[in-house]
């Protein structure tokens, strides 16, 4: 019943998210027990127009 | 002021979600009260290649 | 496999989230499909200092 | 390390985001303190078919 | 209608909330346009127990 | 960079959350790159009677 949002840049591949849905799944379930269906992961892709740090949007980053 | 943040995958159509906004606000007044106009409901359609389900993304299943 | 996250201000009874509870997941159900079992709904009580409307916090209203 | 996510409707220019983030990291630094390097902003552009307020989708106001 | 969610470390007061409130709004308004009775801002107050930046937990650091 | 939520039932230990803390970082790190100070992680205890699957809050689950 954990439920896993991550929010990252976007331009990960489908790969990255599959493999990290496996293994964020697989730790879940290590420490905090329950079924692996239970395990929710949902991922937002942020653009870099749409993420600041320091107060400088990433898309103004060089 | 409830706010409703509703997270499903895509491929609802606007009438689904006109319906879904309808009926949420109707059953959030009845059984919270306030008015209609300070309920919020924010949907969010999710890619399948963004959302897992026991450590397997709904893209790749079948 | 929708999500709902509900924000509400502190005070509300656990009869009033059961019902909530049970009338999103009929709703939702009913009209985007899906088993009932899919349907998780997380409720948020907010409290009434940390939610603020027109730059003003519920905590300052009287 | 505080966070903001910031909802808002689609349409407004990378202009207006930049100057956002400039603007709540200065007033988060001011306000609680810490490094403005320490200030993460995310924003959400929500389609006017994805918001509704008072049981209505805003892509459905005239 | 922007809506503002913030996570900070607890332990701030009801005054810089108040502040922050009314600041965030302010920029809000300024920049983006529309009612200042139109922004909501949800605080919440994060446990050191509960926020990790680089696999650490903040109760964990001296 | 990447931001992680978990919501999780409430009763978890903090070595628990200590450990997926670490293990999340690490996982991230590998599989997205990035240095391991830049991944955040916040944990969301929820209440019972806050979480409903089913239409049923788990705090009415024997």
């Amino acid at each position: 019943m954990p439920t896993y949002h991550v929010e990252m840049m976007e331009g990960r591949t489908v790969e990255q998210k599959r493999r990290l849905a496996e293994e964020i799944t697989r730790v879940s379930v290590e420490i905090l027990g329950g079924a692996p269906e239970s395990v929710d992961i949902l991922i937002t892709d942020v653009k870099r127009e749409n993420w600041a740090t320091g107060g400088k949007l990433w898309s103004d980053r060089s």
